[in-house]
């Protein structure tokens, strides 16, 4: 028994360290590649099932949460930094999903969620980065974007809404206004979730298949498909020029939901355990207050 | 075996209906009555005792997500309703523990919260109201409030920030305020988290034997203890002048955490529950829109 024992613990201190998604899944800059030579399937760095995965998620789900409170806490002795986990994905990629099944595991007072839909006639007449700065998360909270500035270089795109010229100009605006949220204290996490052409129809089928889900579907949805290959390449152009030192694009592989819901909880904590906020320390008499109170009975 | 089971039944049957809780926690208008009437331990309502209340709110949790979810789908056809729910109470009231453990079983996604703090400059400039109107919640959704307008006329009132004037105008406009956003499909819950002197001073005393709880304590918190008569002065004449049929304030007891969890987790469903809201109907062709999608393949 003895032995055995002893090889458990040789076998457990073999034991691979976890990957670091931050490597593993990262948009390397500069060169090119297609989105089609990533599987939407895969689970890279993953704990090979869906189970484990969802057991994984439950353990991660009190380090997170603990890890929240003291970022939140550390703000209130003036700790400016904080997190902006920025979502993007064609319709059906799992956005929603993320917010139901990952970011709940939050306190909802320390997080401050945007959808950001097609500008309002308000927001046209302002340069794009404008709603988008109204939108951030302050010191101490996590910002969640369901969408982003990054419709400003994909649909705007797609689509043709801007001049050429103009479009061209909003890569290099995004970067510079990302390296100056770094610079501030904001930890820019953006996750790119990467569904197959396939796998959005059939949650289109399912969508359909639900009445209770019909108020998610728009007969645009499917019109939009016609332009699938037009926006795998903005979205192309836009983890490339984009994935940036300050602000690296994060692909996550999302046909498969228990792995998307694991890799982006796994993202953010490795994040979050990389802050390391700390409770601050009282900066006030412990002992007096005490006393005080005590004295009153 | 036959007959008992009809007993069974019969005995079921019997049961009474779960209580009002808008009827038992509402504060009357009109007649002004003490605060010390009440008693902060009392669990009016509630299921006996804190296993059951905990297991109730497991049961209650389901119910409450999924009626938040028709409520936000239904916003997407147009419903204008929505629902906002404004906590109030002394410091270590559990503010903060009810967005912790209640609003947390909402899909954060539907949920705008805001919490109040001394208004900035900017914000003194304008009306008191003004920065309340910016953070409403939007059809469809839950918006919590952390400290509200009440602070106009609690802080207000026992600090003696504005003339005497002034805040006896103030009543009057927050209840056509507030009239004018049941008017507009608001459902308003206003809770008063009704806790005792020694309780307060039981849980700051916690506070201070938690270095982790520091951060969430000020040496002014005991300070503001000499004026919590004046502080239950100015919520009695608030509760009074302000509960209203359009938005009737809700008389929490909350010396019991588990209590305080369950009667407004249980506020929020029946108030949910008679909003009833549906899922909207399609407004497309369901047939084919998925006759396109299979084409495809």
């Amino acid at each position: 028994m003895a032995k055995k024992d002893t090889k458990k613990g040789a076998e457990k201190k073999r034991k691979k360290p976890p990957p670091d998604l931050r490597e593993l899944l990262r948009v390397p800059p500069g060169a090119r590649s297609e989105l089609s030579s990533f599987d939407p399937r895969a689970t890279p760095g993953g704990p090979g099932g869906k189970a484990a995965g969802l057991a994984d998620m439950a353990r991660m789900a009190e380090r997170l949460a603990g890890l929240q409170e003291r970022l939140y806490a550390a703000a209130a002795a003036g700790d400016r930094r904080r997190v902006l986990l920025v979502l993007q994905g064609m319709d059906t990629s799992g956005k929603g999903g993320t917010l139901k099944h990952v970011v709940s595991v939050f306190n909802p007072a320390g997080c401050r969620i945007t959808a950001f839909k097609a500008p309002t006639k308000q927001e046209r007449s302002h340069p794009f980065l404008w709603r988008i700065r109204r939108a951030l998360p302050q010191a101490g909270e996590i910002g969640i974007f369901d969408r982003s500035h990054y419709e400003d270089v994909l649909v705007a795109r797609v689509r043709e809404l801007v001049p050429h010229r103009d479009l061209g100009r909003r890569y290099g605006q995004i970067n510079r206004f990302e390296k100056e949220l770094a610079d501030e204290g904001v930890t820019v996490v953006k996750v790119f979730l990467h569904i197959s052409y396939e796998e959005q129809r059939d949650r289109l089928l399912k969508r359909l298949d639900n009445p209770d889900k019909h108020w998610k579907f728009a007969a645009s949805d499917i019109d939009d498909r016609a332009l699938w290959p037009a926006y795998q390449d903005a979205y192309e152009v836009a983890l490339h020029r984009c994935s940036t030192d300050a602000a690296p694009w994060y692909l996550v592989p999302s046909d498969r939901k228990w792995y998307r819901n694991w890799a982006i909880s796994a993202l953010l904590l490795e994040h979050l355990e990389a802050l390391n906020p700390k409770y601050p320390k009282a900066r006030f008499d412990v002992e007096q207050a005490r006393k005080q109170l005590l004295k009153e009975a």
